[in-house]
């Protein structure tokens, strides 16, 4: 992999660490590379050109999720790939109403599966007690989000654009229907994919200051003070430049957990879980 | 982002293709770049060389781990970053005893983190009733493990390796107190990153044929015996190659989950959850 350190590199190292936190970025420029560029420039993309994906877009991003991490190689994930608009519109308005769901060409919903195995189990005729305890769901959840991850940074390096939808936990149990999803395979996010519409472009949005996330040796709770006053000045402008109220991100983000109501239904998660066959042990 | 098809890339698309899945690629071959290159050639990496990492070096991987989605812009993951060689080897004993934690030059412990937005509601005099919901937690590891494959990726394109080690659930008050943790902060998993040990190298290893994992419009559960059948002959040849019994697949994985105890522990994370002040409602 090259890693290129010449003046234009180290210009956009500066230019993409300087966007990406919203302030200037004063420690010295590491070494850089196009896959890092890509990695940087990083946007939530809700709005789509009417622009079909190229014939193996699926595949190459499945073999690129099929490459991340898995526990143990289980493979705890499975993918559902919906490209039907009535399936789409069905599942956008479990969702939240999200019309990024009916918009994106490619919707794809990403599963945490301990049935595979449980099947295979069941064929062998062999145990499967460590099923039913919390951990097995974690790793299906883990799985399935580095393999997300995955085929994230597979779209974007080509030139494709995106955003999860946690939405997709809302009704977790009507989305498993209308997927015909087996007990224990819960749905755990989904993931719109796109050209992005150039007309309606989305920025990259700042986040919190390195100190405030990052932590040396053990965890630092004291100095994320500092750090998170000053996110909340550099956030204000951002969403000033975007035209919503300059409300900072810690009372934006209070307000998503204030109370059980402002969940979205995503309080009932856990009894969601037990409907599709986590114990939960 | 270049997105090149000369005949050489091509070339490379096939072979990262078909030694990903370990059988030819006869499908057509899809746009290829760089960032594919990389994704599509990881590996875990257990052995590593005596080589220092570059400065610089962990600040690039946390702001490649910061551009990563995050669901609702909350930012609810911190990570720990240990190269202490003594705490290195305290974590490693908590950890199965894994040398890899010892030898690597850097070791991350990636957290769901609750306790900083509930600091600040505390600080607010605000509500945070959402925090006792299982969907927090599960907001807490998705995000978690996002930034974490983000970091990987870009740690690769560096030319650098490493490793999850999910044994850092085996015992999570234990690490919890050794890296000081505040309540409800939840160790999801390690990752150890170093150099590659060349005379030591590892291999990739084959995943479960696409047509396992990938589903169009709905959940397709009879197709998966026979890919899983193929692959339990794959796996074997590769189990052969590095010298280990070719037991396959299923019977290894159905090894994992036989039992209570064959979780290593992990059996109780629901119980450490609650100690760690998670109530899982």
């Amino acid at each position: 992999m090259s890693t290129v350190t010449s003046p234009e590199t180290s210009a956009a190292a500066q230019r993409a660490l300087e966007t990406r936190y919203g302030t200037p970025w004063s420690a010295p420029l590491p070494a850089w590379n196009e896959t890092l560029d890509s990695l940087l420039a990083h946007r939530s993309v809700r709005n789509y050109a009417d622009t079909p994906l190229p014939q193996g877009t699926l595949e190459t991003l499945i073999a690129a999720a099929q490459s991340a991490s898995t526990s143990s190689n289980l493979q705890t994930w499975s993918v559902v790939a919906i490209e039907d608009p009535q399936r789409k519109a069905r599942l956008a308005a479990l969702a939240g109403n999200q019309s990024q769901i009916r918009e994106a060409p490619l919707f794809l919903v990403w599963l945490a599966d301990l049935n595979r195995l449980e099947a295979a189990a069941s064929r062998a005729g062999a145990s499967a007690e460590g099923l039913q305890h919390m951990e097995t769901l974690f790793v299906g959840v883990i799985d399935a989000a580095l393999a997300a991850q995955n085929a994230v940074v597979a779209m974007e390096s080509l030139g494709m654009s995106g955003v999860y939808i946690g939405a997709i936990r809302n009704q977790p149990e009507q989305v498993a229907a209308e997927l015909g999803l087996p007990p224990r395979v819960l749905p755990v996010f989904g993931l719109c994919i796109g050209y992005e519409d150039a007309s309606r472009p989305a920025q990259i949005k700042p986040r919190l200051p390195q100190q405030v996330v990052l932590h040396r040796e053990q965890y630092d709770a004291p100095s994320q003070q500092d750090g998170i006053a000053r996110y909340d000045e550099v956030i204000g402008e951002f969403q000033t430049a975007q035209g919503q109220s300059a409300a900072g991100w810690t009372s934006r983000s209070l307000a998503r957990w204030r109370s059980r109501e402002s969940l979205h239904g995503r309080d009932r998660l856990r009894e969601a879980l037990n409907a599709l066959g986590f114990e939960l042990r």
